[in-house]
């Protein structure tokens, strides 16, 4: 029956606080980080719509000064981090204070990064700090407890220990990772992402349900993450397309919520795979959005992975769909066609070129996207095998 | 089709390192938690058997140094956690420092509560703190971190956050427990229980599956926890009856290993229930071994519940059994039966008698019952009630 691989390293937020309108405890959960409450705003639309006023009511309940500020739109940069960082710390941060990050993906990780620059005692830029494109710098200081509030269903951002910082001259979109970058306290409060529009909602919610199968497939998995990917899949797979149709459904909002932390947990500890190696790519190289560029990339990615990853993927399909096939090969078809029926339904596109990526851009996504994710493949991905799949999907 | 509650809070480790010798990471580990390391062995074997020396090896070679204590036998009394508090207290143990507990769950029962208890600025007796019999003492101050290292596999006591304090006159045995108190990191090493015998080794395994049943079923259980006693229970269940058998065997020592822990982080998040209930009034009132007394109450308890609980056993066990009748009672039945014939494989005895209860004993196990497990039962059982069921095991 089952047997996953026993031995494991296993890190998480310790505490997690879901529920709809869960962001009325910010104020005692922040009570027990620190006493003063460095607030970062992924958006002007969360202070139109009051929830940052909200935010800053209850932490004042709880006797807690604040200091916001507000990131840019898009994908953190090192510039940003860096006068983030650099503004934060002219106000006094330190020991002794906590952050709030509120936002999408971009926002938590932009929070996350600053959270861990904070107290270094070495006054360098984030890019120094990065995998791939960096001096090799370490960080050698705690970084300040950190509260991550997701706003949208995605990334899972609110559980992992990276943060995915970019450049777009020279182009590049790299991690600054460590195990002790995983926020202290994840609050999930799915009520925020009720405003989130159709096509946010279809994207950030094929991210979570690739994280989800990613990494229950990949080389690096591990038995507690592949029991909440399982879980994330279970109540993602039947939400997603309801929820597009009508946002303002709770359920299906939950569901979301919970599958996209879930599979944060997963990809934390187990690492991804093809789609996201390619998406990483697609977004540096012709800002396609991130979820949208995981939604092309998940099918074309699990075919390529079929041989290898027949058994675990037959093991969902017998867990997630009503009736499936007796041979693994049947079952992982069948589920690898049941995605393809979900983006469709999505009205995601199959082909690169309706990204907007040009032909000559190719070449690029090749090399750019041989990163972390990549490495925890089932199988290895040569760059012959991945320039033909790319044409093959332009 | 799956539809938890989505309103929870879930605490658990921060960081869980599991896999067979996965002991050697203590130095590493405990580097990152303090500069001192107060270590609480929980018996004389693990001295004998050499672990012990192992560990203050690896402790060494991190540069920490090591101060050693032994728990008593038993599960941890009033006095013994007192007596230890003031002992580490006199050797200046403070913040700074880190703690480490290694046996089963008695001992590391006592090392979060001492860990707890330490920084406390008032000096009060444990008891103050305890649920129930306390005098409504709270814990003020963070307890030190802690580093929870199980022997045996069963409590869970690694992934939770209370701790289980007895007394013998007056008889009680209560829970000092804080959201706080959850172990920094839970360090399991399966290759540990090897030489647990295989009484012990069928006790400590029901009390695990115990907890992945009852936390699954009770009105507080939550997703995440139900995802974790799901996966407990597909390796535990089949792993028991042989590795009673032969202690030896790897595979099984790290299914029973990794379900425990499980069962106690889905136990800390979501309750526990009737079996519980009187395995607590039993230890404390005829000195029954937990597990034993679990294993004895398991089946009972299912039945009695059976009625109200027949939706959640029923999904047990289509996903535990190889073939499962069509109809939720029939399901459920089914999984009952399945435990049933476990327990007679195990030879764990059905009746109270059999296990040193005295029929005058009955009436104090009726209020002895009514702890913070009982709370959780999925449906309110009556003192007449219990009464009744007592009767007819005894």
């Amino acid at each position: 029956m089952l047997s996953p691989p026993f031995d494991y390293s296993l890190l998480m937020p310790g505490q997690i606080r879901f529920g709809w309108g869960a962001r009325r405890h910010v104020g005692s959960l922040a009570a027990t980080l620190g006493r003063r409450v460095f607030l970062l705003s992924g958006s002007r639309a969360l202070t139109e719509r009051g929830v940052i006023a909200e935010l800053v009511d209850e932490l004042d309940r709880a006797g807690l000064p604040v200091i916001t500020a507000m990131a840019a739109a898009g994908e953190p940069v090192v510039g940003e981090v860096d006068r983030l960082t650099q503004s934060w710390r002219d106000a006094g941060a330190g020991p002794g204070d906590c952050l709030l990050a509120v936002g999408g993906g971009s926002a938590l990780d932009l929070g996350k990064a600053v959270a861990a620059l904070l107290p270094q005692p070495a006054r360098l830029s984030v890019r120094d700090y990065l995998e791939g494109v960096g001096t090799g710098a370490q960080l050698t200081a705690d970084p300040l407890p950190l509260i991550a509030m997701p706003t949208t269903s995605g990334t899972g951002s609110e559980a992992t220990k990276n943060a995915v910082i970019s450049s777009y001259e020279p182009p590049f979109k790299k991690s600054l990772r460590s195990d002790r970058m995983v926020p202290r306290i994840a609050l999930v409060d799915p009520e925020l992402t009720v405003s989130v529009s159709p096509t946010i909602t279809a994207h950030t919610g094929m991210d979570a349900i690739t994280q989800c199968l990613e990494s229950y497939i990949t080389r690096k998995a591990t038995p507690i993450p592949q029991a909440l990917a399982l879980q994330g899949l279970k109540l993602a797979l039947p939400a997603l397309g309801p929820v597009v149709q009508d946002g303002t459904l709770r359920p299906e909002r939950e569901a979301l919520a919970h599958a996209a932390l879930l599979s944060g947990i997963a990809l934390a500890n187990s690492g991804l795979g093809l789609a996201h190696g390619v998406a990483a790519a697609l977004g540096i190289q012709a800002k396609v959005p991130h979820g949208l560029a995981c939604a092309v990339m998940l099918v074309p990615a699990l075919h390529s992975n079929l041989a290898v990853a027949e058994s675990p993927l037959a093991e969902l399909a017998r867990e997630l769909l009503p009736r499936t096939p007796g041979s693994d090969h049947g079952a992982a078809s069948a589920l690898i066609e049941h995605l393809t029926a979900l983006c469709a339904e999505l009205g995601i596109p199959t082909r690169l070129r309706e990204l907007g990526v040009a032909r000559d851009q190719l070449p690029a996504l090749v090399p750019a996207s041989h990163g972390n994710s990549l490495s925890g493949n089932p199988r290895a991905v040569s760059d012959d095998e991945l320039r033909d799949l790319l044409e093959s999907l332009w």
